[in-house]
């Protein structure tokens, strides 16, 4: 069992926005192993169809099992809103996604019962975060808006830019009309934006980061199933990517909080 | 010899770029068949590594050969710059890229022998562009800027947007201060962008179309092969992508300045 229990946590994403994910995860639990998994030579999968995404979905979940770990944390809100099925389906061990957990924090969080959410267009299409705060409480009204632009403006470092305030503001000014108290961040590239889109949103709104709340229900999930690694060591942080880009050290650092040491290149869905 | 006239010209992008290219043919080969093919379920090949460009190329290459194409045309500026090889290792028939089109068209233009270029992250680092330049003038001073927002915030269809314009006034400030005449744009999203990239490089620099440029090269070959359509009918246009995102059609008619018709995915690269 102890084994088991030093097993790494695997965590996937299209490409970089899970690193947020591991940086909160890191932050809950500083003794667990993590191999990370970011597609980044199909990135992005926002813009893709349902489809397409289940089929990169069934790839990347093989790659984290071949790795042998022992629960899996699908740190992409497209991939938990389109086809989470899929991978609970080939995973065969606790799975997480970022929907529910922060679903259920927005709605612990609202006072007025209206929240907005915002990410990329397949997550905002699929309404998997209405859907989730409606089975946890039916009277909630849940607004949503695409914000396509934040992802490459993330990825771009233009987290203070001019351009990104005004392009936050025209993106939450239709949520803004409907009286929304709470906001979720569904899509792991925003919290590298947070303070344009809290400048935008104004000192009101509550924003849930989906991330935050999934390393959350992780801990109970490593509770419930006695997995937590008991080892008082640095833990083993793995990362790999299906391309690695100039620029992929640089925007992850950035994006975890941290030094990310090697990054090797995976072949995952034939190339 | 009337028949292999009558066979279609391929067209190859990574995703709705190429739609800009498809435009200027159209325009000046009202009659020619074209088979179109974005590589939309893997787009932006911008931000990719060398290596999966060339893999990717190769597996588009073949859906164009499947088509029974007499000529190809590859309209996106990463391949063009990194791949052209693979593709006319496995073409066995005429093609022609956008990069030695635009940089002829750029020394043509140019008078005080100072050259920018705006493009991809992964277009400007393999230094096709000023590769191809000094092949034609030696003397010709080089300056490029990668623009990596652009590709956003063009299918985004922010082209006269206050934010579209700050990042152009950005990604331009340092090659104005080299002094620049002649601005190609070396990306085949760029075109839809003009206006703001014009304002931004003010009326002293002239901005070459790469995609414009090929069209006319495309005409050169036409003829010198003997190849030129001679039906006076209106042609057949198909286009194929390996994933249809929901604004597919929306963004792709903007792209291409008419109506698409019908667009049909096809399976490439195991998907």
């Amino acid at each position: 069992m102890i084994a088991l229990r030093q097993k790494p946590i695997g965590v996937f994403d299209s490409g970089i926005g899970g690193l947020t994910v591991v940086h909160a995860l890191t932050e809950c639990f500083p003794h667990e192993n993590i191999v990370y998994f970011g597609d980044t030579a199909r990135v992005p999968y926002g813009s893709k169809s349902p489809q397409v995404v289940r089929e990169y979905a069934a790839q990347d979940i093989d790659f984290l099992l071949g790795n042998d770990v022992k629960m899996v944390v699908v740190a992409c809100n497209t991939v938990s809103a389109v086809a989470l099925d899929v991978v609970q389906k080939h995973a065969h061990m606790p799975v997480i996604g970022v929907i529910v957990p922060g679903a259920a924090a927005a709605v612990h969080s609202t006072r007025n019962k209206r929240i907005g959410i915002i990410g990329t267009r397949a997550t905002v299409n699929s309404r998997a975060y209405a859907h989730a705060i409606r089975q946890i409480d039916p009277d909630v009204q849940v607004f949503s808006q695409a914000c396509p632009l934040f992802v490459p403006l993330a990825e771009e470092g233009l987290t203070d830019h001019q351009a990104t305030a005004l392009i936050a503001k025209e993106y939450l000014f239709p949520l803004l009309l409907e009286k929304i108290d709470t906001l979720i961040l569904g899509c792991t590239h925003y919290p590298v934006l947070r303070t344009a889109i809290a400048a935008a949103a104004g000192t009101a709104i509550t924003l849930i980061d989906s991330g935050a709340a999934t390393a959350v229900e992780v801990g109970h999930l490593l509770d419930t199933t006695d997995l937590r690694n008991p080892s008082a060591q640095k833990p083993n942080l793995r990362f790999f990517v299906s391309d690695i880009p100039a620029k992929f050290t640089e925007v992850g650092e950035r994006f975890l909080g941290q030094r990310m040491g090697m990054v090797r290149r995976a072949a995952v869905g034939g190339v």
